[in-house]
């Protein structure tokens, strides 16, 4: 065994099938979101982010920086244990609080990131439950799937947002043996919404536990930002919700809340949880006041869905194929992996604009897309050059419009020559 | 199955063997290391913190708080996306630089927790060699642990430091197969030092790979605080080593440093890495801005090294059960876990001093203690308070001192009465 050249050969081969992976070195730009700093090959240029999950530009939000900076300078840049020996922090506790009350749930607990917290719930949740199934939807993120995984559970994946088949499961599996249910509300990568009331219907019918994954619409939805099972006023028929901090919210961290028995139990028992150190009062403070904010201005998500549903009215205008989406996530079909990484490199040389090409695995082959996030801060005039660029793109490359809506100018007439051929992230 | 009943007795059951935790909640104050406030049935008040991993302090050294306040000003407060969907941000890719550096290593790559670095890094790098047979220190980590049982590969579990029993266990492997040993520097309960040198020279000899975690060494061992690795010029014979940003670095995240090939297959391969939000450009500046401190400034190293030494001392000269320990980590033995828990209720409440009790199954049955770190911020004013408050709970509650060197005053002469029973953390 030689490991070095094993590694090597590992790396080559992920190069030879193109899914070897440069990360673009970004510097965002605070008050000028959602401009960056792009640097590659020792340049720097500035750039437009389409592709960013602060959805709503609360990491730039004054208060969120502001509550982090005063967190700071009061008490240091780190939490200095886990939370049992001495990490657990005041503004921490704070955060947990205001995370119950923002799903009215009993109680809430905060992890290092969205990731941790559905692997170590998941997981310890499962484990902890008797002979546990675990119902799982086919779409599931990577850290739900870890969850199950490590679980050691028996698992049945159910077709993607399939109640009957979801039924079928629930009913072989019978009511008197231990269920968990594990879905999100809204799917990432295809924009699309769980159907949380008939999963919750069926829960009760068949006496599983529910775990939702909210990470994609916690801050963006209900009139609190608490999610889609606050707009559907169904919160208080899912047992357990899960969110993460990153996203909508601007900093770092997940959580999840449900009652104080199920809370205090992953406390209690999840590794993951208990063996690593807290997250820094900084962060936790602004996302508190992250939190505090979209529980009472509207205006953020407002915006959000408008500049979200404008995108997709101006892109289809011209006939690109915009996929359909119930949400703020605007995917725009390639269908090819190679056109979709030479198109997000064509869009950052030639255009200055950064969208992450979305191939297999992260979706099926075939619907290799562009995922974009149109945030408050995407306006009307940059949603057009976003626009022509693309159309742009979709003719040097020769990428499929819609079949009707292909708009009438003539190809030559449009491209610009690629003048900085460069790997994109 | 009744869930909510289910929990409600599973916790009822740590309860019951008094084993339920709660987290002190407190408030670190920058600028009074090691005070904080402490927050308890709706009073707050100032006590010492004498159990932090914030080992040198750097998590309120002015110019590191001071690259946090900038960074989050400048860049927001939060990274934005995941490593590969816009995440990366520029001070991240400079703290990889820098902590290539530190250990003298072609690459680096940064987690969100030293948890999950571990976890990611060790399942991933066994997952991919086949047929890889994992050996592992009997008292490595739960997050080890947990990336060994993730991996799926076969694990044997060698005693801890013993470099005999590893030999014959590698012996038995023969060279061919895939070998990955892991183990930690300095084991963070006992602090006692791993037998590296010997255990590379068996690396080399039975050709496997070594992963070491320096979590508790790195900013503390060294010249430039490149852990014991450094201190004993071994970093280049060994593979993979692996850290912590949230101990002595005094901010947040994990990282491991290899070959190039090593870190792009993780990088490649880890869902634990890929599929979260990277770590906020603050918290990476912050990083990085401690690490180049504490690669030039040895005065951090050598008060901490004096002020572990003379509590060591001081707390022997009156008959303390000081356990041996080579390094920073001060253990003084209790040998029970009711006795360990209420002599911290009775520091925390009498004394207004923080320490964890540490209990089984952190520490073996009958070596429960109280686990001391001694930072370059605890004077030695602060240690001889925390001497006699040791004193007073040692008489107090009768906990065995060591047979020699019990002081002469009389027990009775010391008691002072519990006058705030609280439940500690
Ligand atoms: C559905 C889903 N759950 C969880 C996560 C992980 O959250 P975090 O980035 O906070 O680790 C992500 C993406 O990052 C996600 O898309
Ligand atoms: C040996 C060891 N490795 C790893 C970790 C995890 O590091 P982090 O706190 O950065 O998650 C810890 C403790 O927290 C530890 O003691």
């Amino acid at each position: 065994m030689n490991y070095q050249r094993f590694f090597e050969e590992a790396i080559d081969q992920i190069h030879a099938e193109r899914r070897y992976r440069v990360f673009a070195d970004l510097e965002r730009i605070a008050g000028s979101f959602p401009k960056a700093i792009w640097r590659s090959n020792g340049e720097a240029q500035e750039i437009t982010v389409w592709c960013s999950n602060d959805y709503l530009g609360m990491g730039q939000h004054p208060d969120v920086i502001g509550a982090f900076q005063n967190t700071a300078g009061k008490m240091g840049s780190g939490a200095g244990g886990t939370r049992n020996i001495s990490g657990t922090n005041h503004p921490l506790v704070e955060l947990e609080l205001e995370l119950a009350d923002l799903h009215g749930k009993e109680a809430a607990l905060v992890f290092t990131s969205g990731f941790v917290s559905n692997e170590a719930s998941i997981s310890t949740i499962a484990r902890l439950l008797p002979n546990c199934l675990i119902l799982s939807d086919e779409l599931n993120h990577a850290s739900m799937i870890e969850g199950v995984r490590r679980s050691g559970a028996e698992k049945k994946i159910f077709r993607h947002n399939d109640v009957a088949h979801l039924e079928s499961l629930l009913q072989a599996a019978g009511r008197e043996r231990a269920k968990l249910i594990v879905f999100e509300s809204v799917y990432s990568m295809d924009g699309d919404i769980a159907p949380i009331k008939e999963i919750a219907d069926l829960a009760e019918k068949y006496n599983a536990m529910t775990y939702i994954d909210e990470v994609h619409a916690v801050g963006m939805y209900g009139p609190r930002g608490g999610g889609i099972t606050e707009r559907e006023g169904l919160a208080d028929r899912i047992d357990i919700i899960e969110g993460t901090l990153a996203k909508a919210f601007g900093t770092l961290g997940g959580y999840i809340t449900g009652t104080k028995s199920v809370i205090d139990a992953v406390r209690s028992f999840a590794p993951g949880f208990i063996f690593t150190t807290a997250l820094p009062p900084a962060i936790a403070a602004a996302a508190t006041t992250s939190i505090r904010h979209l529980k009472t201005s509207q205006a953020e998500r407002d915006a959000q869905q408008r500049q979200a549903a404008r995108a997709k009215e101006v892109f289809a205008s011209v006939g690109l194929p915009v996929m359909p989406s119930e949400t703020h996530i605007v995917p725009v079909l390639v269908g090819d992996p190679e056109l979709c990484k030479m198109a997000t490199d064509r869009l950052l040389g030639v255009h200055g604009i950064y969208i992450q090409p979305i191939n297999y695995p992260t979706v099926p082959r075939g619907t290799e897309r562009l995922r974009i996030t149109p945030t408050p801060f995407h306006t009307d005039a940059l949603i057009d050059v976003l626009k022509d660029a693309l159309v742009e793109t979709w003719d040097a490359l020769g990428i499929p419009y819609n079949t009707e809506g292909k708009p009438a100018v003539a190809k030559s007439d449009r491209i610009i020559p690629l003048l900085v051929p460069k790997s994109g992230g």
